[in-house]
């Protein structure tokens, strides 16, 4: 494959396509939306001009008996290493049962960083392996959707364009802000004031759902920078070593940035014979089979959202952005095995 | 999409297409495989009578100049509840990047069934849309090996066909019976002879687990048979109940079926303040956390093998199987929050 982003700057339309071919703007339509309609001469002749222009309707116009792939790119992460990798593996299911019921299979792809992802999708779409993408795991600074846009490739984007208030490309996200808010706000309904959080600093996802829990506390009494433990890494190990601090600190109960460190936090409690209230985040099978509280995000509706914007995108559609309500699943506290 | 599997039958050959088309046996194969040594005009008049048969060489020897996909289908199972989940990420990540760098994307699949994985495998394969298939999750009379080769879709097995010794197709799989006895043996070096097994009775993949640990046992001494807890469920409170109901029972180490019974199994006796020397399998990240030993499958060895097999395979290639050896990974019995 070679460089397809030079290859698709300037890509015909229906109307200059129909100009190089001396047939009507209709029957160029025809050919791609009611084949019945035209001579088979002229599908084929019209065919084998389109194949070898950029040319292609948006993804969800596509014609089935063109033979052509219609299939969406989707990168696959590495497996994580701690709990809550669960969370894509549900969403990659949904998308690809909803996809396929919409006619469309997801294609995945693997990629070394953010570059090494647009230059394949560029490629993948140029060679009509693709008909569109899926961004996830967006971040503040983000090159991938500017790209994407810049090279007339359809996406939409799991993940807001974090700190880039402009742009103007679909997306679906979940309101973590909302669930960690529900969460701290839950704590002092049951008399607590001193509730910790445990988590990363990083512009984007993890800022996000650590200023659910400030303003949850906001006005609980003590600085709510005391009962912060600002963590490197997403690991049990750390959740429980961070735990431990806040409990030393006062902290009558915590909320966590992730499942795993709500884990860890848990298991470290258990083990100094104590038990706080810990809710966690992603509401996974480790957090159900421990029995601890989470903040449950609708992957499933977010994958159908996507799809579903996808698939309505033309050139004259406007972006649209949608900001799901994840939900507070609340458990015993106390371990499974009484 | 139509019936794919009724048109797949009397492929024509690279002959009976050259015979049809009025050319040489060695002009068809040019165009495939040498297109700079034919004409355009020859090129495009064999590859157009290709777009309407079903002739396509092996999936090795695909020709990225056909602007076909060259795509490999994997069925997507739903995200499983336990912890085990991790280990088919694992693989899918893998068999991803590895299939990429061969030159070959994954397309996923959902299907409700076998029969109706099979059904859409042979539609997709029909519409050029995948060029094979890799099969996960085979099971005792599993019907989709024999319906493959039927209907000619290459493919790859991860897993054996169980109980069916004579199948002929390709396919890899880990010896997990190998793996609980590598635990079995492990835990009678250092001295133990009442070692319990928990996990599920079925034919194929737990009774090959059941059967190492059986295997292991033989001649410790009290009838395997009366450590023996055979569950019903994957989960972590039928492994905590399994737990205590064996040490009732005098067991003085347990070997588990998958790290989900045993991260119940230890949860359960950390309760009761005892701890017995448990071994799970799948060595997940909950495993590692939690600080369980367990046998791990070399997933990503696997993943790749099934590609090379799928790749090097052509009409005149005899199926190769290949059964890939786990390890036994030993850790602290003690949680890791000291």
């Amino acid at each position: 494959m070679g460089d397809g982003a030079a290859r698709l700057e300037g890509r015909p339309t229906l109307g200059s396509l129909a100009r190089e071919l001396g047939v009507s703007r209709q029957t160029v339509s025809n050919v791609l939306n009611n084949p019945e309609l035209v001579t088979e001469s002229t599908r084929r002749r019209v065919l084998a001009a389109l194949e070898g222009t950029g040319y292609r309707p948006a993804p969800g116009r596509r014609v089935p008996h063109t033979q052509r792939p219609m299939a969406i790119a989707l990168r696959l992460y590495p497996a994580g290493d701690g709990v809550n990798g669960t969370l894509m593996d549900r969403f990659t299911h949904r998308i690809t049962e909803y996809a396929q019921q919409r006619g469309y299979r997801i294609s995945l792809l693997s990629a070394r960083d953010a570059a090494d992802e647009v230059r394949l999708l560029s490629e993948l779409h140029h060679d009509w392996a693709i008909d569109a993408a899926v961004l996830t795991d967006t971040y503040a600074g983000d090159p991938r959707p500017g790209l994407l846009v810049q090279r007339s490739i359809p996406f939409v984007a799991f993940g807001r364009p974090w700190g880039d208030e402009a742009a103007a490309h679909s997306w679906v996200d979940v309101d973590g802000r909302a669930g960690t808010l529900a969460a701290t706000s839950h704590l002092r309904a049951l008399g607590h004031t001193r509730i910790g959080y445990i988590g990363p600093e990083a512009p984007g996802v993890c800022d996000d759902r650590r200023s659910g829990w400030r303003d949850g506390v906001a006005g609980a009494g003590p600085d709510p920078e005391d009962l912060q433990e600002v963590v490197a890494f997403d690991t049990a190990r750390v959740g429980a070593e961070a735990a431990r601090r806040l409990q030393a600190r006062g902290a009558t109960a915590l909320v966590c940035g992730s499942d795993t460190l709500a884990f860890g936090a848990v298991t470290a409690l258990r083990r100094a014979g104590t038990t706080l209230p810990v809710i966690g985040f992603d509401d996974t099978p480790v957090a159900r089979a421990l029995g601890i509280s989470s903040v449950a995000q609708p992957v499933e509706a977010a994958a159908q959202r996507l799809i579903d914007i996808l698939l309505s995108e033309g050139p004259a559609t406007r972006p649209r952005q949608v900001l799901l309500e994840p939900h507070l699943v609340l458990r015993n506290l106390e371990p499974f095995v009484s």
